[in-house]
């Protein structure tokens, strides 16, 4: 048993270079093409960027928020979260093979479900880390928390994955709108909750 | 509400990488090329990592001097910082593209625009940062502070915004001179200021 | 003498950066290619990815435990752990070779032998990190420590050189076998053992 | 006047980033090409590999045994150490200059004065660093420390310049001389000195 100081640490590091190396998959205008016609023909590299972004920044939060309440960890628990950062370090590349289809038109729907697949995993690998740890009677929660505010807390972990999906599945009628649904789903995480405090 | 330690840790790092990632962006020469005049023809590059690189350090040790007085985070506040950090993230983009157009002197006052645009943003989002923290009677802010001192430093965030336009605008006699403007706006933050102690 | 504190911060960083900067390793599909068989035909560069991810990440893992029980540092330990980094830092470059001859065909074999060549110069750094700071009586050590615990703990190092060595053997038979060897042998690294708390 | 804490931890990032960048700089064998010699005619660029992890690595100790002592810092000093980062961080570039050109043999000499003008800049700033931080009677010191040891500790960062202008000056003989100076000069900061303690 250890406490989760280095894990964290570790964590918000992979967190952070992930979340900065999304602006490498923004490919340079030509040389000697026109600035702006150039820029705009390249709106689904910016979009996914923010959209990623905005996904990897929510998720960190949420992280940091799990383990306000979480206060141990042993090698099994560092193993699943690296798990989790390896879903989490992926996601630059489904982010650019999207707006790379998004762009030709070719397979967009595809990339689309490439890019959700991701998210679902990351949304699964929550629900196995506060599995893990709320779990065996609370075998790495801090002592002495409020069990209705732990579960409270937990509750918002399940919808994750039923929600990647459903969102995923707009791409069906549009790439784009799935797009709009992922940067709207890291949003809604952000909002307050009735029966828990931020 | 929880302490600001992990996201200072967050932002310091994507801070750390967006910097550093910065080298990138500076092409090699030519692998045949006779190496002194193939380097100063990279001038551009090699000028826009110098004042990208101050001012994101500089921007660096703005924000770590702002948490000096804000001692809480929550939810809305860890968002708030997600987009201030996706504008911070994306300088190496605009940093290359106007080394680009410099070099190749294609649209390199659209690229100053560009360039100056995102400036205008970090420091837009500096003053949302400092108003959401600072407001609703110091909602974030650390307690027992003096309010004339905190008043004092936040000051000149207000000036970020109009400065950033004024030296984008200088791109229209020339690029460079704009480049020179940021430059020395960046060393401009860290001169000590009347009425505030460093 | 000094403590351990920035060491630790240190080695986390280039961890957390080299974990990530792995998947800059995999190739993008061409633009107008069908994405699924393109996505499939980079299986090797997709299995290297998890292989390596779950590799750093354990002996992220495995320095973080060793640390537990290291309390001080001093110059020539901060150079010996920077040649061990060397090593970990440098293995996105036999991750992206190896990929890239699993899937060529050519010299696959001997792409493993540089892989598992720097498995093992890995794992012998981790043997002569933990034998200077517990060489000397403990030169390194924190105070007061059970020394049948530290005993027990330190005894699984020694497996890791022979292990890796054996593992790369059987890319004689099949690099793919190989690569499944190494990630097997990460997991290995995670189950509890006996005569060892986690 | 604030704590170096979150300093050294950026510092601490940057160092971290730009050592494990420098495996980006080391091109891919040809896809088809024979493993082993592909892998021996980049000879060069696994040399400077070696050569600048092990500097920025022990620059990395050196500022790091440097902040032992240094217990305040300030918006200047924040400045002097955001100028001396970003010569840290371009470290990668003239380390792939300098192996490009030991390879195609063009203008080798030129490459490695402008790997030693990095190596000098950043061996001034250290000097730069300690002046400001010890000068003003101390001004950035943590406070009751014996003024002897200091002094006998802040010795060293007077031969980094000379050094390093020294071993550049090998490259009129061979570029490779200069390079295993390089490497021999990280390796001796490490060495204990008479008169100061580790």
């Amino acid at each position: 048993m250890s406490s989760t100081g280095r894990l964290e640490t570790f964590a918000d590091g992979v967190f952070a270079i992930a979340i900065t190396l999304l602006v490498l998959g923004i490919g340079l205008p030509a040389r000697n093409a026109a600035l702006w016609s150039a820029l705009l023909a390249q709106w689904p590299a910016l979009v996914a960027y923010v959209v990623s972004f905005l996904t990897i920044g929510i998720m960190w939060a949420s992280h940091h928020q799990m383990f306000t309440v979480i206060g141990r960890s042993n090698m099994t628990f560092a193993f699943i979260n690296v798990v989790f950062l390896m879903v989490v370090a992926f996601v630059p590349y489904p982010t650019e093979v999207l707006a790379q289809r998004i762009a030709s038109g070719v397979d967009a729907t595809g990339a689309t479900f490439l890019y959700g697949a991701v998210m679902v995993g990351i949304a699964i690998m929550f629900n196995v880390i506060w599995g893990y740890a709320s779990g065996g009677g609370g075998r790495l929660l801090r002592p002495g928390l409020d069990p209705l505010a732990v579960a409270a807390g937990a509750h918002g972990y399940r919808y994750g994955p039923p929600g990647y999906v459903l969102i995923t599945l707009l791409a069906f009628v549009s790439p784009v709108l799935s797009l709009a649904g992922f940067a709207a789903f890291a949003v809604y995480w952000v909002l307050p909750k009735g029966g828990a405090s931020d």
